[in-house]
């Protein structure tokens, strides 16, 4: 659909207007009449003119056309309001107004009737309890941010749920001096939620990059899938609050959204090429540069001043997972020829505390031809030049556009200028090493992201079956639906007694295991429902008896027993490996992978993938401990199965909705085979 | 020895003092003709005056006693300099001179002298390669810093080995009103280093906190002594660059210092409580804030005016290991006294958008009397007063003299006045959460740091042999040090040929192990040297037949060959150990513990401390992944076992420095047994 007229409206009103300075819909009148020169409506109740404008008591009293509503009422009026604005036929609403679901059941409820409403009409709305919206270019600024807090216009996109960072940003952005194309407090996002927003900035052309303050999605599929759209076109940058567990609890309180741990978002991120930054400084470096700056290398010169400086450097690029270009011989004897003999002229390129500006220059030009990042670092010693070097680097710039050269100006009175140059002159500076490096490693997994692709997953032609269970599936029941699926399983049997059990161990063979048949009983070792290593007749008969005295001793309610073959009959080598899948709220299934057996939990060590599982998917698996690990343990082979397994799982919870965790653990992987021997599904 | 005179010396002489104004030998006249009171000697072998100051050709020439001199000539006149200032009984030298190991062999041979001239002479030294020595109270500056960029009076002691990073870092300090008690740029440490530096920054009146860059240590044991002493009254952070491999090199070219990886500073930092920060703005918050900042809690207080600003601490603090206080019934019910019903009553506390000075007051003075680390968030919003805000918190801070209060004030143009009235009264003040989360981080370890103590260490009384073997030794030839040191091993027996293999086999029994005997080959698995699993005479004939046929094939020359019992003759479930040694260059030995086997290198699960082993290092090793693995699978007299194990090999390393690694791996752990089945101890 068409958002031209929400960014770019002949005329808005203003509902909830006031008289009253200190009110929002006095500060959102003022904030419009500064910045906007289309037609201004005040909708007022009780009054005929605000700040010296003609004021209406209802926007259907309005007889021009009106583009964009912005409503600062009490919650309660809210929903009369928007009905007048579909009969006056206004295409676009700003619920600024508090007292929704952020603020209780009752609050809930209104906002429940509004998304209600809001599916059958025609007008679409940010908010409620937004702070408002902001275009720098053609200019309006419909928020109740402070007037002094002007933003400036630039090629950055900002979209925010949280209201008061967002303020604060704007107000720090101002300082230092980073423009905006467009600022959207998205609010409790009843209509118009990051995703579709997404969606209408990738083909805004005053837009570079987006910017995003988030706490919660309603629909993560959808956000990868517009997310994975724009990143073939700009880069999104995400600053996640509520990542950890405790600070998930706190965003819950806050803004009322459902937040799942941070995992998940991190493969969703990974998928879409949306860079996450975690600190609100690292989100002020990107909006300020990711609009402009390319970086297509891991490789990275540094040119220092001091040797110091290139040290930390170095150490922050190694924590980065980035790489210093080796430099070649060729590259050497150039710089030998312009530096002085204590130079260093292996990267970090030391270049002396008393480098000159024309030493930076003439360094500068003889590593810019390698076409790779440079970070540039300055300390200001005594005989430095600040403002000086930042002109030299200036003048590389504009002969090589597309280079990416970061300077880091260490220190503070004697550079401020200098680093104030560079931005003036729309160059990355910043005021220390890890900054640089920051904002390198995240333009870089950008500058090489590709949308994911399905080869391996699609190959794989595993017909998977509707679970009609609504119960949990453990053991057999379990094993059912996972021998449909090509998963080996080690054979088993179910039986109710004495006799059953003679018939059955003739197909199974010894040594074999018994466990008592349970789909409510999760840990069935625990309540000692488990005998393995069974080695003949009369060790079974004690094992039964065993186990049929603990079913009493407990008081369980069985339907009977399973016995199991022992699937490592020869004692191979092997190693333990679990498989599971675990729903996340948000995005849908996470497929894990990692070392299983009975101390699973403490290794810790497993690799999870959101479904479906991509090409990139698979080979970050391949190079991650877990992959190595099997790599080096089983043939090539086995990998494969695995990964087959991989696929059919994540295609199982696909296809069947209720199913919230799978475990299949421990799966025993020997050299050429594997099988798994315990199996569980969680509906 | 008493060192007044360094930083409080009478009288001063300027060795190459110069009339030439660009000259370093000028720069440092001139700075000590501002900032200092008591007599200045230039020293020019040329003049008779220099910047209106009687200038003497030699220091001899001066008639009046002098207490320190500052040398600034070409390396190769410095050690005649030396001598002089010897018999002019100075006491003190700050060699500035550059030229010395950092720049070649020439130069190292020239540092060499000196350091050996040291040894036997009275005078002391900073240097050489060192930008000088600031003293802020009573005042000199001895270094070549720009006079533009002027240090102010602190309670905070900065030590760097780099000097261009001191220049900036003293640069930027002016800018942020942070002041110093004392700079020191170390130089190539010839004869003072970082750790005597401390212990005479110990008793040190004026300083509260010391701050170091460093990139490498002569001497890691004696800093860690020194800085233990030093932990016991005033906190040490460190920034310590080249932690990087890449970055080590760097560092290496740099300064000439020997750096190791990271890991064994990381051990050491924490061994003698030394706060360790990654990047230089996290060390200027603690050179402003270290000094008086008192953290004994792990538990914060949140008070925010923006939901957001709450969640992004409440990450930041979980990312850190720090936890939300739980606030009671009680405090809840005085909160909600005087907050809006609508504001988040639980920590984080929310105290709404439009919060008033008097509402931060209100609730500060309720959450003061927790006692616990208070982080203020104020985010600028429509109605909000900055000043007036930092006003009352600075009341409260008074009312509440040693109670941590850390404010963030977010955002730029509206909040910098509030946030410099802060700094100015002494109160932490901070741009971002993260900041504040670092900062009581760090002061939390030093808070509840304490020296090592040895209890465990102590009790074990093994007797650790002398090793006379200069050469590697693997297998039985490792077995006979372990066995000596208490450390269960297979049984194992050498032989020949045929003939002693038949006798010896009947007392290590099947299934057995043979493997080819050699101290020279570390993988002899790789070789075809080892045959597992024999279960009787057949198998035994098989295997030695196979291994000699490999030793022809493969040309090795050996003494014989090995047997070893199998250690699991009864297949029991075992967990696979290492434990190791290495001895770093820098700390000594380190000793690790982790999960063995095939794949110890890819699970990379191994925890390390540094000898001796202390309590503390146990009870961190108790609650790692791999010390909760052994209480999981074994009982606590394994564990215990293992624990003496490691103290003993501690003990074996530390008795012979000759020893640089040593292997056991695996160590097959039961349930209650362990027994090691391979060994190696690389000299």
């Amino acid at each position: 659909m068409d958002f031209s007229k929400l960014f770019n409206p002949e005329s808005i009103a203003v509902v909830g207007a006031s008289r009253d300075p200190g009110k929002v819909g006095s500060i959102i009148l003022k904030n419009l009449r500064i910045t906007y020169r289309g037609k201004i409506f005040p909708i007022n109740l009780n009054t005929d003119e605000i700040q010296g404008v003609k004021a209406y008591r209802k926007v259907l009293d309005v007889k021009e056309p009106i583009d964009l509503a912005v409503i600062s009422i009490p919650a309660e009026g809210v929903l009369s309001v928007l009905k007048e604005c579909e009969r006056k036929k206004i295409k676009f609403a700003i619920i600024i107004s508090a007292g929704f679901k952020e603020s209780g059941d009752s609050g809930l409820k209104l906002e429940n009737d509004i998304k209600k409403f809001l599916k059958t009409s025609k007008i679409r709305v940010i908010g409620p309890n937004s702070l408002g919206a902001i275009n720098t270019f053609p200019s309006y600024n419909a928020t109740f941010i402070d007037p002094n807090s002007k933003p400036m216009e630039g090629k950055t996109a900002f979209i925010s749920q949280s209201g008061a960072l967002l303020s604060a940003i704007v107000d720090d952005a101002t300082l230092e001096k980073i423009g905006f194309s467009k600022i959207i407090s998205i609010g409790n996002e009843a209509d118009i939620d990051e995703a579709e927003m997404l969606n209408v900035l990738l083909n805004d052309e005053k837009t570079g990059a987006i910017t995003l303050y988030m706490e919660g999605l309603e629909d993560g599929q959808k956000f990868i899938k517009n997310a994975i759209e724009v990143s073939k076109k700009k880069p999104i940058i995400a600053l996640k609050g509520g990542k950890s567990k405790i600070g998930a609890v706190a965003a819950e309180s806050h803004t009322g959204s459902l937040t799942d741990n941070n995992m998940s978002y991190d493969l969703a991120f990974n998928k879409a090429g949306v860079i996450s930054v975690d600190n609100i400084d690292d989100l002020f470096n990107f909006m300020r540069d990711a609009p402009t700056l390319k970086i297509k290398s891991d490789e990275v010169v540094i040119v220092t001043n001091a040797g110091g400086g290139g040290v930390i450097t170095t150490d922050a690029l190694s924590a980065a997972n980035l790489k210093l270009v080796k430099l070649s011989n060729n590259v050497v004897n150039e710089l030998s020829k312009v530096l002085p003999k204590e130079a260093n002229m292996h990267n970090p390129i030391d270049i002396l505390g008393d480098a000159t500006p024309e030493r930076y220059k003439e360094t500068l030009e003889i590593v810019s031809k390698l076409n790779k990042p440079i970070i540039v670092i300055f300390s200001p010693q005594e005989t430095s030049m600040p403002i000086e070097t930042a002109k030299e680097i200036s003048e590389i710039q504009l002969q090589n556009r597309d280079l990416p050269i970061l300077s880091v100006f260490l220190g503070g009175t004697r550079i401020e200028k200098a680093k104030r140059y560079l931005r003036e002159n729309g160059l990355p500076a910043y005021s220390y090493p890890n900054e640089a490096v920051d904002i390198i490693r995240g333009l870089y997994a950008y500058g090489t992201f590709s949308p994911p692709v399905y080869t391996t997953f699609d190959k794989n032609k595993t017909k998977v079956p509707k679970v009609s269970s609504k119960e949990n599936l453990f053991g057999l029941s379990a094993k059912e639906v996972f021998d449909k699926i090509g998963i080996k399983t080690a054979s088993g049997a179910f039986f109710k007694n004495e006799a059953e059990l003679q018939r059955v161990v003739k197909k199974i063979g010894y040594p074999c295991v018994l466990k008592i048949a349970s789909n409510t009983i999760a840990h069935k070792a625990e309540v000692g429902g488990v005998v393995l290593g069974i080695k003949n007749e009369e060790e079974l008969r004690k094992a039964f008896a065993s186990l049929k005295s603990k079913v009493n001793e407990n008081h369980l309610k069985l339907d009977g027993y399973e016995i199991y073959e022992h699937a490592n009959k020869e004692n191979k080598q092997n190693v333990e490996i679990l498989l599971g899948g675990h729903r996340d709220r948000q995005f849908g299934p996470l497929i894990g992978i990692g070392l299983g057996g009975e101390y699973a939990n403490l290794l810790n060590e497993t690799e999870f993938m959101l479904a479906p599982i991509s090409d990139k998917d698979l080979s970050e698996f391949r190079n991650s401990k877990i992959g190595k690990i099997i790599s080096a343990a089983a043939k090539h082979k086995v990998f494969d199965e695995l990964i087959d397994y991989m696929i059919s799982v994540s295609k199982l919870m696909t296809a069947n909705p209720q199913i919230k965790d799978i475990d299949i653990n421990p799966i025993m992987m020997f050299e050429d085979s594997v099988v798994a021997t315990d199996f569980k599904i969680y509906n």
